[in-house]
């Protein structure tokens, strides 16, 4: 495989989706509800995946595509060539903000992550990484992340998680929402990684992540020295809904042991 | 007074100041601590004050300034003109981000707001307003908000706001936080004051504000229907620091009555 070919090949890829999805702010977009009301999906979404898939399956047969809306393949291990897809991440920012939103995708062989991209359509901010050979934003090199503490750090925290609620122990995320220097939340979780990976947040954490939202962005913060796996504390499995957090190497541990403490 | 002047003006204040900034990621920038270690506060911050107060005394020597760093007036009415300026709003972003912070300006009159500034340096965005003549982003006006809903909304509140505090009542702000669409924080009043004006973000609240971080906003804020008020429902007074929200008109009165229950 010449991975700078593929590399070229995604991020053109990219680019032309970026360009649909910016011409439908002209057109009416149509808005329904997944699995609850607040799991927004557009036809754009759909239309997107479509555009990934079609061009995907046309130049790499071989390869296998598990893509968020459901017009990929249906993946059961993590064998050989796989595409992991987010048109649009953060569709609520999409419908409700028209900015704060990524395409996020992730070329792994084998389980393991060689191509990762993030990108931030709006703020025409395109993250990347290839296994081995560091992260960019845009052509500009991520430096490795620096050491912290959760006194210092900004944590990507939601409110809903200092809320009662079936994932975590309430007492130790007050104590952690305390402690820290501060929390943000911005609504999509792979825009959250790369703020991970660059070094604007320390942490970002989920209760419930599929792997098109975090396949791209692993392999950004992974070449920047950031550590993700499941609240377990596991590398994430990719075949299903998982638990996620990606942290500051420095603190990644010590937020599994003291804060995030999961339910019985 | 030619309040097109002054508008253009001020614009070509901040514009310049902006500048200053984008330069000093450049330079060594000093990181201090002011009220608390999360009080952050640098030698940036202190020189575009300066440099704003200078320029304005040379060029109106009879108005009033009332800035975060202390260099302007001490204000103890609200009589005659007054420039409240936040040089750097969002210093933490400013320190952590080198970007998501603004310059916040709000000229104002025996009381009135007149003109708003907040400008979004990193992203070239700059919100603005003059009384009754509408809010803009760059050169695009900003509609006027349309109604909402509690469970439609978008609410900018931060992680803290639901573990326990001594400003509010922790379970009608859980119940908030369960009955949104989402939540979303990004660490600069001003910032959030202008994602409310444009629609992004229907409600933004805090524990306590000062009239630097909240003047400019305001005005841009008013030009679309938004609400601003203290958590007791008055008009922020803005010769002190006070509790603050700012919300589409269509919530503002339920988020008062309904979910932000001061403690005794």
């Amino acid at each position: 495989m010449n991975w700078g070919a593929l590399d070229r090949y995604a991020k053109s890829l990219i680019k032309e989706a970026a360009q649909h999805i910016k011409h439908s702010f002209f057109t009416e977009i149509e808005i329904s509800a997944k699995s609850s009301a607040n799991d927004l999906v557009t036809n754009i979404d759909h239309e997107i995946e479509q555009f990934f898939i079609k061009r995907i399956r046309r130049d790499f047969p071989e390869h296998r595509i598990m893509g968020e809306e459901g017009f990929g393949d249906d993946i059961q291990s993590l064998d050989g060539f796989i595409w992991f897809l987010d048109p649009i991440d953060g569709t609520m920012n999409f419908v409700h903000q028209k900015r704060n939103f990524a395409i996020s995708l992730g070329i792994y062989i084998d389980g393991i992550g060689m191509l990762g991209y993030v990108y931030d359509v709006m703020a025409d901010d395109l993250y990347s990484a290839m296994k081995d050979e560091g992260a960019f934003l845009n052509d500009i090199r991520l430096p490795s992340l620096e050491d912290t503490t959760i006194e210092q750090a900004i944590i990507g925290v939601n409110a809903s998680w200092v809320a009662p609620n079936r994932y975590v122990e309430t007492a130790p995320m007050i104590d952690l929402v305390t402690k820290c220097r501060g929390t943000r939340s911005y609504g999509s979780a792979a825009l959250e990684l790369t703020h991970v990976a660059a070094g604007r947040v320390d942490a970002y954490m989920s209760m419930r992540l599929s792997p098109w939202d975090v396949a791209g962005g692993i392999i950004i913060a992974n070449e920047v020295g950031a550590i993700s796996s499941t609240l377990t504390g596991v590398r994430p499995g990719l075949l299903q809904q998982e638990t996620f957090v990606v942290a500051n190497k420095s603190i990644h541990t010590q937020l599994l042991e003291e804060f995030i403490v999961l339910k019985k």
